[in-house]
């Protein structure tokens, strides 16, 4: 279940060429407010400005000549669509993202900027999958998921491989559970190559599916997507989750106005934007300092494409 | 009239000790849209958010023990109060800070946050200097001028050799000109610890004293103060101008509209919120591009104190 060592260092062999190593700031006001050291590895700084472009990159990067020759498609509204066209890009590879009419402009023309062919659909995600679906069809690309395909999975491993590498010594590392690709990394980088290293997982209580999954052994998912924390509303999948079961110990669940609150210190303090879901970990840490303590503590600030003139403070 | 090379490494050790190494970054997009190699040394994420902490902490730490003891007085309405007051709060000195009625209730709460002592006065430039020399009276505090001194100056030219220490190839260096600090302090180190690196000043036309200063050979000033990058206003100084006069090759002067669109690059591209006085520079490469073609260039981006609601664009 649990993917070998080696596939993680191949993982980042092939991410180290193509990514940043991105930088890990920290604040002394904020350890002062949490109780605790916090490091913050600021994946916001990555290429196309979130991790998800080491998965993407691990994942195009791992197919075999013949599929790279045919391309890859995606459905995103958000970051992964951006992440696997500038990817792709990076490996002489076809994109084809397709996005929902109603996905911001701005995130459109990004994926045109990193040379994705984009094909507008419904927004709905049956008309989104069947679109995908015929564009699999037509053209032979290969079907990438965001979160529930193990070379993604690999790929978001490579932050807390580079954390570790920096700072052997941290204690808990902790990131947004949304769809579970980059927890699911986290857990495998911190089993491998940290000390007795822990992973915790941030999640809103408005969609806390992770929580609940990992109390009833099963995935389970939400009734509404009502949270701040856009990218956080999907479900675990059936790769992730087993790797998520044997090695996070746990999710902590945090209100709206707390996830705001983090969002608005990191700002003030370290000088970041970033998205509210990245905001999750911090606003976990500051609600439960007591299980932090004195400790060194990892947060991964997982991307930072935010709309700046609709900020939620 | 040009320091040695020693104060530089002696300013280089007290700096070292208290303010951050901050992170060099770049962006392969914004290389290409300016046709040459930028490297971002971040100020921005200084401790309180500018390059001032750097001048601010050389400037207190070469005081003699009984100076020390009477404690620092400067006025501000801006990022050199915040530094002075949290530069003096690492070096056990006490801070006092006038502020004008009219500053943001935001920057009042930042020095006081720091622990620096505020009296708050008419926004007028006399009642800041009246007042300020009254507290100086009244405790024996010594007056730390933002940009005309030469410990700051030193201080400031630490950034410049941070960035010349992890990129050695650098072929400009590019800062700001607002009261001739940061320039003056960038030459000094570029002409130090540079192979050949010239030093270029970025202004903005609507306060364009430094570079009417270096084509008349003496101090000019402004007679308006209208510009969106609103750290440039003031002009050079005694102390300042001869360093610059020797040192500096030349200043570009931009458009208020170059500004704000480079501003805004910055933010895309490289995720980073500046002041608009820091886009000041990267304006000036995107300006006048083949000057800088296919050179090693780079930009100290000076602060990052900005107003969320209130972007330029």
């Amino acid at each position: 279940m649990i993917p070998k060592k080696h596939k993680l260092l191949e993982a980042h062999a092939v991410v180290r060429s193509f990514a940043h190593r991105t930088p890990v700031m920290h604040s002394r006001l904020l350890d002062e407010l949490a109780g605790c050291k916090i490091l913050f590895k600021c994946e916001n700084f990555q290429k196309m400005g979130a991790f998800k472009m080491r998965g993407a990159l691990n994942a195009i990067e791992n197919l075999s000549n013949d599929r790279k020759s045919k391309g890859v498609v995606t459905h995103s509204s958000g970051n992964f669509g951006q992440a696997v066209a500038l990817a792709a890009r990076n490996l002489g590879v076809n994109a084809y993202i397709v996005m929902p009419e109603n996905a911001p402009k701005v995130k459109i023309e990004a994926v045109k900027g990193y040379g994705g062919i984009v094909t507008i659909c419904e927004s709905t995600l049956e008309a989104r999958e069947a679109t995908s679906e015929k564009i699999k069809k037509e053209t032979g690309a290969t079907f990438l998921h965001p979160s529930n395909d193990l070379n993604v999975i690999l790929g978001n491993s490579t932050a807390t491989i580079e954390l570790l590498e920096d700072h052997p010594d941290v204690e808990i590392v902790l990131v947004p559970v949304g769809g579970g690709g980059l927890i699911a990394g986290t857990a495998l980088a911190a089993y491998y190559f940290g000390k007795e290293c822990e992973v915790i997982g941030g999640e809103p209580f408005a969609v806390d599916d992770a929580y609940r999954s990992l109390q009833s052994g099963k995935i389970e998912t939400n009734t509404t997507t009502h949270t701040v924390a856009d990218g956080l509303r999907t479900n675990l999948g059936d790769i992730n989750f087993p790797i998520i079961k044997e090695l996070v110990s746990e999710i902590i669940r945090v209100e709206e106005e707390e996830i705001i609150h983090a969002m608005k210190l990191i700002w003030e303090r370290l000088k970041i934007i970033i998205e509210p879901s990245c905001a999750v970990p911090f606003a976990a840490v500051l609600r439960e300092k007591e299980k932090f303590q004195n400790k060194k503590v990892g947060i991964v600030l997982s991307g930072g494409n935010v709309d700046l003139l609709n900020l939620p403070f």
